[in-house]
C-alpha cells in the first residue's frame, strides 16, 4: 500500500492482533462496506456512495465552470484550494501504450455534459506530466470543438517558494505569465 | 559552509592534505584573488569584476525591462529561464527586526535606475516568503510613483508536477491566474 512498507505493515498487523482486535474487526468491516457500496457517480465518475456524487447534485456549485482532474485526489485539491464550479474525474490519463484511450476515460460522457448548454468554460487540471498534457490537448479539442471556453491551469513559482529552487522551465511560465500588480 | 559539514570539511581537508597540496594551494589563491576582485555593479549590485557588470554593459538586452531579485544565485536562475532585460540585486530583503531598511539595500540606486526614461516595466521577482512580499510591496510603490508598470511573478503548479502534491494556496492562485487554451 502507498506509504507503508513491509516493517510498517507488520508492525500495524501485530499491534491489532495483541492490542485491539475489536479494532480489527471493525476495520474490516468498514473495508468490506466501501467495497461493496462506493461506486462511481454516473456523472462526473468520482467516487460516490450514491449514483449522483454530492458535487454534481448539490445546487450551490457553479455549473458553468467544469474542471477536469485525473483522479478523485484531485478533486480534493482543487477543492480545497476554493474551487466552487463541478469536476469531471478521468481515472487516469490517456496512455495508449498501456491501452488507455478516449472509450477507457470514458470521455463519451464528457462530450454528452460538454453538450449542455449550462456548461461555459472547462478547467484542464490534469497533471503537468507528459500524459496529463497530452490527455489536456486532446480533451481541450473536444470542448473547442462545441464553441466552449477553454482554460489551463497557471504554471509559476509556488507560493512561500524562494526562486533559487524553482526549475528553469517553471521559473520562465512565471516570467512570461507575469501579472500586472495594481 | 552551505552544504558541507563537520564530516565532509575533515574529509575535504585531509583530502587536500594527503593528497593534493598543489590543489590546495591554488584554491586558496582563487579564493584570495576573488576575495580581492570580486565588488559589486556599481549599478545593479549584482557581484562583478568590474566597476559595471556583464549585464549592465550589455548592449543585447533590454533595458526597457528590469527584473528586481534579491541575490546574485537569483539572477542566475531568472537568466537561465531565458530573460533577457536587466536586473537590480537587492542583496536581501527588508527586515526592520534585523535592521535592514532602504538604505541598506540601496534603494535610493534603484530608485535613480528608475528615473531613467529608458524603464517601462518592473519585474518584482523577490522570493514568495513574508519578508520578499514586504519588500516587494514596498518596491512596487516606488515604482508606480514615477508612473511606469509593476508586474509580479505568476504564482502556480510547478512543470512536471502533479496536482496532488502542490498546497492548496499555490493552486488556488493557479485556478484564478488559469489561462485560455487557444
Amino acid at each position: 500500500m502507498p506509504g507503508v512498507g513491509k516493517k510498517s505493515a507488520q508492525r500495524i498487523a501485530y499491534h491489532l492482533l495483541q492490542r485491539d482486535r475489536d479494532g480489527a474487526r471493525k476495520m474490516a468491516a468498514a473495508l468490506t462496506d466501501a467495497a461493496e457500496h462506493i461506486g462511481h457517480c454516473n456523472r462526473c465518475r468520482n467516487f460516490s456512495e450514491t449514483p449522483v456524487c454530492d458535487y454534481c447534485s448539490s445546487d450551490r456549485r457553479d455549473r458553468s465552470l467544469l474542471c477536469v482532474v485525473e483522479s478523485p485526489a484531485d478533486v480534493s485539491a482543487v477543492d480545497e484550494a476554493g474551487f466552487k464550479g463541478v469536476y469531471f474525474v478521468l481515472m487516469g490519463h490517456l496512455s495508449p501504450l498501456d491501452g488507455i484511450g478516449p472509450e477507457e476515460l470514458e470521455l463519451d460522457k464528457l462530450g454528452a455534459i460538454l453538450d449542455e448548454d449550462e456548461v461555459r468554460e472547462v478547467i484542464l487540471a490534469t497533471n503537468s506530466t507528459v500524459e496529463g498534457e497530452a490527455t489536456a490537448h486532446f480533451i481541450g479539442d473536444m470542448v473547442r470543438q462545441r464553441g466552449k471556453r477553454v482554460t489551463r491551469l497557471a504554471h509559476g513559482v509556488p507560493m512561500g517558494g524562494e526562486l533559487e529552487y524553482v526549475d528553469s522551465s517553471t521559473l520562465s511560465e512565471a516570467i512570461t505569465g507575469r501579472r500586472e500588480v495594481l
